[in-house]
C-alpha cells in the first residue's frame, strides 16, 4: 500500500521549504496540485510525474492523490503555504474512509500568515485571528461575524483572499465591519507575492486599507489595538518592554 | 555594519527548519537563544559562537543580538516555532531604533498551532484564532475576553502555553469560559513535544480537556462547532464535500 504526504510549500520559493517537505516531493513518485504551485516548483523535481488540476477542481485532485498512493505509489499532493490552513489536509481526510490501506502523513508549511508577517515585521506578536474572505464555500454573514468578533476581541488579524476575479468589493465591506469597533488609523499592512518576482510589502491605516487594490497574491493584515508602527515595521508587542 | 536574522525554527527536529532558516543559521557567526533552544539545534551548527540566557531574559537576549550586529557580526537570533508569533522579532524591532544601521531580516517557521495541527490531522481547516493562556504579559481578563469573542465567532482554536509550573489551572479555567458557548462534545486535541522524542497526539472532548493535564510543550485545539472526529483525525471541513 502506497503513502500519500500532503505537503505545504510556504509561500512559494525554495528556500521557505521545510526540509521535511523537500525529502517527502524527493521522495514521491508523483506530484499532484494546483497548476501554478506543481509550475512553481516542478523545475525542483526534475523527472517526477506531474498531475495537476485547476482551481475548484480540489476533491479530483483529492481524489486521484488517494487513488494513486491506494494502487501503492508515493504521492505528493502540494498546497501553497501550509497544508491543513484552507489546503488540501481536511478534505484528504474525509475522503480518506474511502481508501483504506493509505497512509497519510501531512506535513506542515509556513502559512501566507507567518510570510508575509515576517516581511511586514511582527504584526501577529500576540493573539491573532485568521479569517478568509472567500464566501465561495462560506456565507458571507459568517465571515462578517467572524470579522465582528475578532476586532471585538482585540486580536491582530489575517485576512487571506481579500479578492479574487469573482469577487471585488469584499476588502471594503470587510473593512466597512472592521471600522465599526476598530480606529480608522490602525496600523494594517498588506504584504504581496512574498517569496516570488514583484514581492511588495506596504503599510497603512483601516481607512487607506478599505481603498487599497488587492489580488489572489495578497494577504493583508489589520492591527490589533496594541499595533504600532516602528520604523518601517508593523509591530503587535506582547509587552516584553514593560517588564 | 552586521546583520541579525530573527529565526523560527518550528517544533524543534531539523526536518521542520526551512532552507532558509538553516542557511541563515549556517551564516551566522553567533546563535543566540533561549538556553533549551539553542541546545537543541547548536550540534547541526558546529563551529558557532553561542549566547544562550534563560527563559524571562528575552530583552537581555535581544539587546545582545543586536549589539553584536551593531559590531559588525553575523547574528542568528532563534525563537520555537516562528520568528513572529509570541517570538522574538517584535522585540526586537522595538529595539532596532536604538541601533541604527543593523539590518534585520525575520525568517517565518513552522509555529506551534500549525506543526501541532498536521499531527492531529486538520484542525484548523477553515477560519482560527491563536490564543496564549500565559498570564504573565496579559491580564487575565484580555484572555478571558478573547477565548468568548473566538467562541463566539465559531473559530477553531489554538491555545498557546495552557500551563507552566507557576501557572495551573489556567486550561481548566479557559475550558470553563469556552463552555458556555460551545457544546462539551466539542471535539478537541492536544499535541505534545512535535518532533521531538516522546512526540503525542490525543483527540478528546470539551469536557475532558477541562480535567486534561498539559504541561508547557502541549498545544491544545479546540475545534469549532463544523470540527468533526474522522477516523483518528481531526478535521475542520472547508466545505469542498458540498460543492
Amino acid at each position: 500500500m502506497g503513502k500519500l504526504f500532503v505537503i505545504g510549500l510556504g509561500p512559494g520559493k525554495e528556500e521557505y521549504l521545510t526540509i521535511y517537505a523537500k525529502s517527502a516531493i524527493d521522495e514521491a513518485d508523483v506530484i499532484c496540485g494546483y497548476t501554478a504551485y506543481v509550475e512553481l516548483i516542478a523545475p525542483l523535481f526534475p523527472g517526477k510525474e506531474l498531475f495537476t488540476t485547476p482551481m475548484t477542481r480540489e476533491l479530483e485532485r483529492c481524489r486521484h492523490a488517494l487513488s494513486e498512493a491506494r494502487q501503492g505509489r508515493t504521492v505528493a499532493l502540494v498546497c501553497s503555504g501550509d497544508a491543513g490552513v484552507y489546503g488540501m489536509a481536511a478534505p484528504v481526510l474525509e475522503l480518506l474512509p474511502e481508501y483504506p490501506g493509505v497512509e497519510v502523513r501531512i506535513v506542515a508549511g509556513v502559512t501566507a500568515a507567518l510570510s508575509g508577517a515576517a516581511l511586514l515585521g511582527a504584526p501577529l506578536g500576540h493573539d491573532f485571528c485568521v479569517i478568509s474572505l472567500s464566501d465561495l464555500l462560506t456565507p458571507w454573514e459568517t465571515i462578517e461575524k467572524r470579522l465582528r468578533c475578532a476586532a471585538e476581541g482585540g486580536f491582530a488579524i489575517a485576512l487571506y483572499n481579500p479578492s479574487s476575479k469573482r469577487r471585488s468589493g469584499h476588502l471594503r465591506r470587510a473593512c466597512d465591519v472592521l471600522l465599526e469597533a476598530l480606529a480608522p488609523d490602525t496600523v494594517c499592512g498588506l504584504a504581496r507575492r512574498v517569496g516570488r518576482a514583484g514581492e511588495e510589502a506596504r503599510l497603512l491605516t483601516l481607512a487607506e486599507l478599505r481603498e487599497a487594490e488587492t489580488d489572489m497574491f495578497t494577504t493583508v493584515f489589520v492591527g490589533a489595538p496594541a499595533t504600532r508602527r516602528v520604523g518601517g515595521y508593523m509591530v503587535t508587542p506582547r509587552g516584553y518592554r514593560t517588564l
